[in-house]
């Protein structure tokens, strides 16, 4: 008998019969003899229902408040499972945030876990009872009620899973598990029978939007068995089956990584905005001077690329979200150029940043000349290049996106799977 | 600086402009100096919503369940009206049942409250803050949700009144106060400045649909002011005018309760049906052997009446629900009649029943003399009587109820105020 936490979106959710389809699977796991606890998110579109409510009521509602409000949407999807549950015969109990608990700092709409009762879970457990979880919620030290952010159902059932140390976290959810790139793009992207979490991670910061980042980051620190699979096939393929499927996450300390494929994945971002300041003088202290008061204006800065200096004066570039790039030329101006001196700068919001995700990269060269080669054949010029132990991210035109994914996905032979060393 | 408590039902948070005015209402108070706490229902139609919903997935959805699900109507109130104060520039906090905590036994549906802690809604107060609480639910001793069953949110503010020792309870709804019979079926029927608990609950009981049965018993219990008002005024009324508005709820042992009253007011009900058991032996435990099988059944008997026997035989007639009255008649024949012997059994379930109720009844006799007087006049025929302390109740056809309530509402003078001694 195993401990498995399943984990359900919003779609899966999101009408009454897919909530008696999710009560199948869930059943279906349960009678195979396992223990199972059901992190849930809110039905696909009660969440924008009720912010969008609050927003009639006050232009800028208050975020304590919105918390109060936006987890009702999980907390009515914890009592339709639980009776679906109850319905086809499995003993089931619902159990909000509060009730779990989950505790969580004061950071209202992006409160950060810090610790989570077992007690109230293994007592439910005992009783033979699927225990079925609100996602995204928590409360704080004060007894207030908090968010996680969007995307928190994955980051609560990840450290759900790691509390009750479960033998695997199933994340259930509308595609079939983690491709070496987007199938949309690129027809021939296999899927991964497993992916290493350091490559997950960065996957999901290089714009996969698979699994949420914090959720990713929550499974690393804990070591928690994740596995990525659909939720849209028959609730009552056999669990033998079910049990392999998906892309399972796995850690470097695990034998199955002993076979260490060069690259794994291919992400591609359109979110971010190139900024240039040109002729800052090259001195110590120029990047703090720069990225410093920015940093303070709590905008995310991504790629940062510094070329070599010439006559003592040097570019400086890098990438912030597109929705800041107004507030980074504002803080250019405002607080760097009077300071540091430099200019112009130059702008440009219509890039793409395509990343090469690998953990054989880390000990093997010749992933970003392959990359290089491959996109200069086919006329792509590279604005920006930032490498890390195991991903390489180029900036290019936007227009070049699905070419550039395409490119070098073929590269690295992807369509057969992951290219091993 | 007084503690007031306001209750906002369905009605009166029913959309966000409605939710926007109760703030205005609530900020006045607050600004004329009072410590205020809020207690809101669901906005109006959400928990028929949610119970559909509910329905939807499951046809005979569990009764925990149904709690977490029916409560999250009153917890999006709470967080709305929240900051629609904090837009007006009150400070604000939302708490729900189990923040409070509300405890209540553990029937689910139609949960009993046990205590209320006093601890954080103080300590917001002395914050100087509004406190906005969810009606209608609160926590087991396991730490489950309950709800109090339909109309819970009238009793959780008064049991919340009760809790702080408010120095009086604002039940804010969609009439103006009590009304010494309904003014849709007297137009001169006059609202009452004040009424007695005792009046008031018989009122309650006889079918008046101002305030829910439960909430006044618990108003009586701990003595609570209570004072039902219109919420549908101006919002911005001077204080000093609306803190005399409406009906206030007195003990007897309130000065005011001086100048008593004969007769208060008239209510009448049409939801009940009358069972008469023919011919059953007259002799002792008869009206237990009757009466005992029909609660163990759980059917409310309402009036009860047993006629002088003729020959060691006597008739015995009793009202109960109209929705019960198929299963009354089962019980009858399978566990009574064959005990007791008797019948035939006689069913009307076209009657009515009306009340005359008034404190000032108990020291003056001839109350029911001038009713059975005044509806002979009219022809109206009498079919059962039933006398407490201080009510009377008769049950006619149905088809004179409208006729019986208003002449005896001009028998007693009524349309000049309740009538005095």
């Amino acid at each position: 008998m195993s401990l498995i936490v399943h984990k359900y979106g919003g779609t899966s959710m999101g009408s009454p019969e897919r909530i008696r389809n999710v009560a199948r699977r869930v059943a279906k796991w349960r009678q195979a003899g396992h223990q199972v606890v059901v992190i849930v998110s809110a039905m696909s579109g009660e969440t924008n229902r009720l912010l969008a409510l609050a927003k009639e009521v006050s232009p800028r509602p208050d975020p304590r408040e919105l918390d109060v409000i936006a987890t009702t949407g999980e907390q009515v999807s914890i009592g339709l499972l639980a009776m679906a549950l109850k319905d086809i015969g499995v003993d089931a109990v619902s159990l909000t945030g509060w009730q779990v608990a989950v505790h969580t700092d004061n950071s209202y709409m992006k409160a950060r876990i810090d610790t989570i009762d077992d007690f109230r879970i293994r007592e439910e457990l005992k009783r033979g009872r699927v225990v079925v979880v609100a996602g995204f919620q928590g409360v704080d030290p004060e007894g207030n009620i908090t968010t996680l952010g969007r995307g928190g159902s994955d980051t609560s059932a990840v450290a759900i899973a790691a509390a009750l140390h479960a033998d695997e976290c199933l994340i259930f959810t509308d595609v079939d598990g983690v491709y070496t790139t987007d199938p949309r793009i690129v027809p021939e992207a296999k899927r991964l029978n497993s992916i290493s979490f350091e490559e997950m991670l960065e996957l999901a910061s290089a714009g996969s939007k698979v699994l949420q980042i914090r959720s990713v980051e929550f499974a690393g620190k804990f070591k928690v068995p994740c596995r990525v699979l659909s939720s849209l096939t028959d609730p009552d393929l056999p669990v033998e089956v079910e049990a392999v499927s998906g892309t399972l996450i796995t850690y470097e300390d695990d034998p199955k990584m002993m076979e260490k494929a060069l690259v794994s994945g291919i992400a591609a971002s359109r979110s971010d905005a190139k900024v240039t300041l040109h002729n800052v003088p090259d001195m110590p202290g120029v990047a703090s001077n720069i990225l410093g008061p920015i940093a303070e204006a709590n905008i995310e800065v991504d790629m940062i690329v510094q070329n070599v200096s010439v006559e003592g004066k040097t570019d400086f570039t890098f990438t912030v979200p597109r929705g800041d790039l107004e507030n980074t030329l504002e803080v250019l101006n405002k607080k760097v150029i009077p300071v540091v001196g430099g200019g112009p700068v130059e702008t440009n919001d219509h890039i793409a940043k395509i990343s090469v995700v690998g953990i054989g990269m880390r000990s093997h060269s010749g992933v970003a000349s392959r990359m290089f080669k491959a996109l200069s054949e086919e006329g792509i010029n590279i604005m920006m290049i930032s490498t890390s132990e195991i991903k390489v991210s180029l900036v290019v035109d936007e227009k070049y996106t699905e070419l550039a994914v395409r490119v070098l996905h073929h590269a690295f032979n992807l369509e057969n799977g992951p290219s091993e060393v």
